[in-house]
């Protein structure tokens, strides 16, 4: 069965990387990457949730400034995910579901 | 509006992420991180259609060996990301993800 097909039946952790790799790869070039200018677009229209209430924040801005910085230097997926990781660690989303999973 | 809350009318990329942190949160321990050998047991249960394939690759070969290496040190969120993203890069599914997002 083609690797694709496998994910039919596969778990959350699973579909939810694949749906990452799958938006990433939607606007990457023929490349398979983004420039920095694509990224930062790409997040500020796709993960607000994220991002709302992190402005201020040092980590936040030298993000941003380096995705402004050389705006057409392109980004593959792993720097994507480093900087969604990021992004998702400084987040209030992401403390409030380590509350909501401790309170369990 | 709790961040959470915020979830519910959230975009894909950001369903995605969260499920992931969930995931995760709901293996840590109260500390917000899991052991390296639970960190290995959640991949093994919940990755196989990803690191299917990849068992005889020597980054596969150093990401276990280094999860089995002082099984009961800790790791947090974003080591588990960076592993999951080094799992995913190798993979036969990203290869033909990115390969049918170019059939586009």
């Amino acid at each position: 069965m083609s690797p694709v097909k496998v994910l039919r039946n596969c778990t959350d952790l699973e579909k939810s990387v694949a749906a990452i790799a799958v938006i990433f790869n939607n606007h990457a070039g023929s490349d398979g990457k983004l420039s920095k200018a694509q990224a930062k677009d790409l997040l500020l229209a796709q993960f607000q949730s994220f991002i709302k209430g992190q402005e201020l924040k040092p980590k936040y801005k030298e993000i941003i400034s380096d995705l402004d910085e050389d705006k057409d230097k392109k980004i593959d997926f792993e720097d994507f995910m480093i900087i969604l990781t990021s992004l998702t660690i400084m987040s209030n989303i992401m403390h409030e579901l380590q509350c909501l999973t401790m309170k369990k």
